[in-house]
C-alpha cells in the first residue's frame, strides 16, 4: 500500500482567537519546521512529544515567537511526523508561517488530510475518521454522545461483528465449493436461512436508526402548523426566547418558512415556522399553505396549534394533513387564558398561553419525548451517516437476494457471491485495513474542514 | 509583591476550526488539569514542556481525546503552572472542558488575564505585553513589524535609554540638595540645560512618531473627495476590486461614508469614500457634504479627483478645503481617456481612468509614498500605542517646566521634582518592575482577546 509521504501544512483553529495553530506534517515536517523555526536546539535533535519555546524568522525580519510541539513518527495523528506550531492569532502571522513553511517544501493540505492519512496509515477506520468530522460539528449533548460513540470501539465492534459473522457463513459455503465434486453440504440450509435472517434483522435495525442518528446530528426537525392567528409565531419567539420571527395581529402575516434552532436537554431541534393553514384566495398565502405542506413532510414532529375558543367550541377536529408512521403529532391548544373552560382533552394534549409561556415547558418534555432518545440512552448502535446508510442499503438487498437464492435452492456459488457483496458493502463501513478507490476517500474527506 | 495564583481557564483560539486549544494557569493548574485529562500517566507526574495523548471525561462519559501540554512555573508564558489543552473545535466541547475545569475549581480567565500575569511576575514589562495584543491584532505587514519592535527589545531599549538619561540629570541635582548647605553646583547649568533640551527633542521625536505609529497600527485614512460624477466610487471599485460601492450615473449617488480597507505593499488603507462636494440646494446632499469636511479632517491622505474634461478646460483649480500640515494631498486626474489632450500637468499629478484601471498602479504607490514609511525602514523607535503618546506628552510638559524653571534660576529641589515627574511619565510606558495601579491594568488588559 502506497502513502503519500509529502509534508503537508495548514492552520488548524479558526483565525480571531488568541492564539492560532499551525500543523505540518509528513516526512520532511521536522526539517521544514527547523527552516524557519529557531529555538535553543534544532527541533531534529529533540524527543517526540516535547514543546519548545522559539521564534519564527523570515530572513532578518521577526515573525512572532511560538510554541513548536514535535511529535514523532508513528507516534503522531498522522502517523508521520508532525510539528505544531502555537502562533499568535493574527491573520497575517498565519500568512506568513504557511508562506514560510510552503518556502521551505511543504504543501497546503486539503480539507481532512491528516485524518485521510490517519486513515491510511491504519490509526483509523473509516467511520472513526468520519466520527472525527462529525465531533468537530457537533453542537449538542446527544450529536456529541453520537460521534464519541462512533470515534470509539462501540460502533465498530458493531459493524465488524456483523461482517465475522458473515464471514463465517460464506467460509462455510466456500468450503462446500473446495468439495463441489463430492456434493457434501457443510452447511445446514435450514441453519443458514437462520442466521442469514438474524444478521438480515440486526441490518434492518442498524438502517432504522438512521432517521434518529441524522436527525440528532443535523438536528430534529419541527414544523408548527395552525390556522392563521393561531400564535404560531408566539410559540416560536417563546421556544427561542428572541424576536425574530415577525408578531402581528393580521391573519396571515407568517409568509416565509423560518429557522430557528434550539437545543433543549442536550437534543438540538430545527424549529421550522409555516404559513398558517386556512382557505384563501390571495395568491400569495396559496404559496405558503403548499410550502407549510412540504415543510411538514420534512419534519420529524409536527406541533399542530388550536385556537382554545374553537377546540370550547367544537372540539379538536381531525388534522387536514397526514402523517407517516415516523413522524410524531404533538396537539397543543393555545391561548389557554382566553377561554373559562375546555372539555376534556385527550391524554398528551398540551394546553398553552403562548403569550405568557405557559405550558411551553411540557412542550419541551413532549418535544423530548418524541425524539425517541431510548435508544442512544441505552447504548444502541446508532447510524448517523448517509455513507453508511447506503452501504447497509447495498447489504440489506444482497442479502435478500442471498436469501431468496437459498430458498429456491440456487448454486453455491451464486449464493456465495451476494453473501460476498453483503460483507463488501458492510465493511466499506469501517473499512478497516482497505484502501477505498480515491474518488470515495476524497469526497468523504473533502467535507472535513481545512487543518484537520 | 502579590500575585494572585488562583487558576484561570479560558479558550485561546477562536470556535470554528478543526481543533481548539483551551488554556489552565494558575498554582492549581496541574491538579485541575488532572481530575479531568486522563493520560498514560498523570499531569502531575510528567516532565515540563511535554505534550500527553489522553481523554477527556466527564463522569463516565467521553468528551474527547485531546493532546495535554504542560509547562511548569516559571518557565510558562505566565510564569506559573500552565496546562494547554488541544481538543476538536466543537464549540460543545470547549464549553464542557471549560465547565469541567471550573466545576474543578478554576474560573474564567477575564480578557488579557494571561498577559497581565506574565506582566505581573516580571515576564514581560508593560510595552511589551501590549505589544502582544498588537500583534494579534495586526493585520497587516507594516503593523505587524511595529508590533514586534515593540515586542522585543529595539522599543524598551529606546525607552529606557530616556529613562536613564533623566536618571543621571537628576541624581546630579539631588547630590547638590544633600550639600545645598554649602551652596554648590555639581551640575553645570548651561551643560543642564543642554541635555535636557537634547531628552526634549528625543521625546518630540517620539510623539512626532505616533501620528505615523497610529496610522499603521489602525489603517492609514485616505479620502477620496471630488465633484459629483467625478468616479470616486468606480475608483474605490478599482481599488478594492469589488462592487460594493453604489455605481451610478446619476450625479450624487454616493451619500454615505463607505470604509474599504485595501493592503498595498503591507500597508493597510482606510479608504474612506465620501459624498460629493458641490453647491446643492438638496438637504440630504448638504449632510453628504458637511459629512466629506469631516472626513477630510480625519484623513491622513485626500485624494482628490478631477474630471479631465474640466482640467482641459480650466486648468487645476486650487481645492475647496485646506489640510494640515501632517496631511498629505494626492491630485488625481480621472476619465483621461475622455480628453484628446491635457494641459502640462505640475508634477506629481496623476492621470487616471478608473473605469478601466488605467494609473490605479501609480496612484497604489503614491499612497505608500505618502505614508512616510523611511522611518519604520530605517528602524527608528515609532509610538503606536496612545497611552504611550499620552505618556510621553506629561513627560513633554514637565520638561518644559522643568526648563522654565532652571532658566528662571529656580531652587534645584523644585527643578528636581519636575525632572522626576518626566522620570516617571516616560517609566510608566515600560513600567518594568512596577506595579501599576490595578485600574490601569483593568483598563490596559481589557482591551485583549480572551484567552490571552
Amino acid at each position: 500500500m502506497y502513502i503519500d509521504h509529502d509534508t503537508i501544512v495548514a492552520p488548524a483553529t479558526a483565525v480571531g482567537g488568541a492564539l492560532s495553530l499551525v500543523r505540518l506534517s509528513g516526512s520532511r515536517a521536522i526539517a521544514i519546521a527547523d527552516s524557519l523555526f529557531h529555538g535553543k536546539k534544532p527541533l531534529a535533535a529533540c524527543e517526540s512529544h516535547t514543546a519548545h519555546f522559539g521564534s519564527i524568522y523570515k530572513g532578518e525580519k521577526l515573525i512572532d515567537e511560538v510554541v513548536a510541539t514535535l511529535f514523532r513518527a508513528p507516534k503522531s495523528y498522522t502517523g508521520d511526523d508532525t510539528v505544531e506550531l502555537t502562533c499568535h492569532g493574527s491573520a497575517y502571522i498565519v500568512g506568513e508561517v504557511l508562506r514560510l513553511a510552503i518556502g521551505a517544501g511543504a504543501r497546503m493540505a486539503e480539507p481532512g488530510e491528516f485524518t485521510r492519512r490517519a486513515y491510511l496509515s491504519g490509526r483509523l477506520n473509516l467511520s472513526e475518521a468520519e466520527a472525527v468530522a462529525d465531533l468537530i460539528a457537533s453542537s449538542s449533548e446527544a450529536a456529541h454522545r453520537l460521534a464519541t460513540q462512533q470515534m470509539r470501539g462501540g460502533y465498530t465492534t458493531a459493524i465488524e461483528h456483523l461482517r465475522d459473522e458473515l464471514l463465517q457463513l460464506t467460509t462455510l459455503l466456500e468450503l462446500e465449493l473446495d468439495f463441489s465434486e463430492e456434493d457434501v453440504e457443510f452447511a445446514d440450509r435450514g441453519r443458514l436461512a437462520a442466521t442469514m435472517e438474524a444478521i438480515g434483522a440486526e441490518i434492518e435495525a442498524l438502517r432504522g436508526s438512521f432517521a434518529l442518528g441524522n436527525a440528532i446530528k443535523e438536528g430534529v426537525p419541527v414544523a408548527i402548523v395552525g390556522a392563521p392567528n393561531v400564535g404560531k409565531s408566539t410559540l416560536l419567539n417563546q421556544l427561542v426566547k428572541e424576536e425574530r420571527a415577525m408578531v402581528s395581529d393580521i391573519a396571515g402575516t407568517t409568509r416565509d418558512v423560518i429557522e430557528e434552532q434550539i437545543v433543549i436537554d442536550g437534543v438540538r431541534f430545527r424549529i421550522l415556522d409555516t404559513a398558517g393553514i386556512r382557505a384563501t384566495e390571495d395568491r400569495l398565502e396559496k404559496m405558503g399553505i403548499e410550502r407549510t405542506l412540504r415543510t411538514i413532510e420534512r419534519a420529524r414532529i409536527v406541533i399542530r396549534m388550536i385556537d382554545a375558543a374553537e377546540v370550547a367550541q367544537k372540539g379538536i377536529e381531525p388534522t387536514t394533513f397526514t402523517l407517516r408512521e415516523d413522524q410524531h403529532l404533538i396537539t397543543l391548544i393555545n391561548k389557554c387564558d382566553t377561554v373559562t373552560a375546555l372539555p376534556t382533552l385527550p391524554e398528551g394534549v398540551i394546553r398553552l398561553t403562548a403569550r405568557t409561556g405557559e405550558g411551553v415547558e411540557s412542550l419541551q418534555q413532549a418535544l423530548h419525548r418524541a425524539v425517541g432518545l431510548e435508544a442512544l440512552e441505552e447504548g444502541t448502535t446508532i447510524v448517523s451517516t448517509a455513507r453508511h446508510y447506503e452501504a447497509l442499503t447495498t447489504a440489506s438487498e444482497a442479502l435478500k437476494r442471498a436469501l431468496e437464492g437459498l430458498q429456491a435452492d440456487l448454486p453455491t456459488d451464486l449464493l456465495s457471491e451476494d453473501i460476498r457483496a453483503v460483507i463488501i458493502a458492510i465493511g466499506s463501513i469501517t473499512a478497516r485495513g482497505e484502501i477505498l478507490p480515491s474518488e470515495i476517500l476524497n469526497n468523504l474527506f473533502g467535507h472535513f474542514c481545512i487543518g484537520k
